[in-house]
């Protein structure tokens, strides 16, 4: 059942800095493969084959947040799923799972729910790591995630240990600059994704899907090649910096590395192809409406700051954050990503159906 | 689906004041009625007969707050069903809908569910108004609510009206001392009595349980004359001392009157029996375990602050509330309440089947 993991959810609340009005790049992507999701399922989503009770579908949004991109990825399945049963005589109920974390702000999630949806689906809120079991057996037709299994279950031991050769150094994340430290990432990473299937495999009904989205490197490329390894690394810089007066320190960012891991593309569909209870129906790199813009240095820092400061005041406290990103609001602005020298990540979409 | 009235939930939060640490009365009533729960369960919940996917079992409690007393019931509710299923082959996985409004505060319920319990069922939270739809059709095998239904949906609209006979003048609830006001709070609780019951009958499978606990009136008894009560009306007494000098104004009370009717046994009962979509298989009195106790001036304070903060704040604004549970701490020490005088609320325990 579910795993106690440690986790860092997206910034809470509603304010300036908070995921819900620093979610637009996520939501783009999102908002992009709109089209081919209610493809998908008109194509793949048989009811009449389901096994299970035909009045209510279930749909579970796995690593929900806060919205509103949940929202309107539910609203989006929703209404392929009626379109293909729109010569039905029984009336469809729907209820939609909101998965997250149990420290996740569901408080907001329920509170900024749009009210039209209300007459739509019944929402429930689902507290607990999507790396382990939060669902009973066979209770989802329909399962999504976006955007999060990057997000590692924990962080590879030994990458915050100084005496390993997988140690990290002063870098704060995976980089791909140091090969062991890849190592060690990946091993996590192969781990956490066999758990997530294997969760999801119990979870969705026999003929049921699982559509995953999300950001993978094309083959060859590494992390700190991209717009978005440069950034972290830039916040790792301003780290280093800010332990010079004392505000952090090269102890704690010795300890500090986000678990966060991004696969190169055949990589991540052999972990998924290993796993027998799903058929791959479709694995594309899928094109992001941002994808060939220069972004400006404000939106790149608002973004980052909305994902990366739950884990950031957790290990180095509340009081580094604002310094924080100033400072990285500087380093951008006399020396900007040349956007045309960086590797870019790409967006992939994945349409899984469960034996 | 879900309604959208106004609601009043209890102080969220974990602190001195707040609803998880200003909940023992009603923990007590629950916990009189643990081994009736358990036997009931054992007599009348037959698996065989329900017609559904036997491997799981979905348990709702309507009105749920923030704990822990919701996870003291459904523990016990889920002993019972395991105890009636011990020889069985087919494991059990259980789901528990913990329902509450959604300005409830379910992330203090996520973050304080108890870690054992995570291994004994897969919880989620349900935000909604009890008084509508809050889950699909038939997907709930045994539904629990206890101190919640004398929560009306909304205030009678008339007793807050200066030109209507209803109107409730200076009382700040329905203490029973004006018929009109009674009339009009009974056609309130016999509205939404019918709207939860109807609401039920939708989302329990049929063969599956419902139990309600709560509090009423023995028949003829009336509010003022038991200590819960005078409490009421002298907060009331506070909020038009704190008017003289202009901390509330006379205004503000007229048109302030808390939505919780308490009906007497028998006008229960007869609300309950009209629901054709239920039999009735027992409705006792039951004993509650504080209530031959004169209780200190202390535990009833915390008690009501806890429950009727929400709802003072929202009226008379956030500065009101300590100075008007002060003022009640002098008022109940120069003139304590005389428990031998008070007549006393009851206790019931009741048990729906759906037929």
């Amino acid at each position: 059942m579910p795993t106690s993991s440690h986790s860092y959810p997206m910034s809470s609340g509603d304010d300036q800095h908070s995921y819900i009005h620093n979610s637009s790049y996520q939501k783009s992507g999102i908002d992009g493969i709109e089209e081919k999701t209610r493809r998908c399922i008109l194509e793949n989503f048989d009811l009449l084959s389901l096994n299970c009770n035909l009045s209510t579908i279930r749909i579970a949004d796995f690593g929900c947040s806060t919205g509103p991109n949940t929202f309107h990825v539910v609203q989006n399945i929703i209404e392929a799923v009626k379109e293909n049963r729109e010569n039905s005589l029984v009336p469809l109920e729907f209820q939609v799972f909101f998965n997250d974390q149990p420290n996740n702000d569901f408080n907001t999630l329920f509170r900024t729910q749009p009210p039209s949806s209300k007459g739509e689906y019944f929402s429930v809120g689902v507290p607990g790591s999507f790396y382990g079991r939060v669902l009973p057996r066979n209770s989802i037709h329909i399962g999504h995630t976006s955007y999060t299994t990057h997000w590692l279950s924990e962080i590879p031991e030994n990458v915050c240990d100084k005496n390993s050769l997988a140690w990290n150094k002063y870098y704060i994340h995976c980089n791909n600059l140091l090969e062991d430290v890849t190592k060690a990432y990946k091993v996590q990473f192969t781990k956490d994704m066999k758990s997530f299937l294997e969760a999801r495999a119990n979870e969705i009904v026999p003929q049921g899907l699982m559509i995953v989205l999300g950001q993978c490197f094309p083959d060859g490329v590494l992390h700190f090649e991209t717009w978005q390894g440069v950034v972290v690394d830039r916040i790792g810089d301003c780290l280093m910096d800010m332990a010079k007066p004392g505000v952090t320190s090269e102890e704690a960012i010795e300890l500090f590395s986000i678990p966060v891991y991004f696969p190169q593309f055949s990589e991540l569909k052999r972990e998924i192809e290993q796993h027998k209870s799903f058929t791959m129906e479709m694995m594309e790199i899928v094109s992001h409406p941002l994808e060939d813009i220069a972004l400006s240095n404000e939106f790149m820092i608002s973004m980052f700051r909305a994902i990366l400061s739950t884990i950031i005041i957790e290990h180095f406290g509340e009081g580094v954050i604002d310094e924080l990103f100033d400072r990285l609001a500087k380093k951008l602005a006399n020396d900007p990503i040349d956007f045309k020298v960086c590797k870019k990540h790409v967006n992939y979409f994945i349409l899984l159906k469960r034996k």
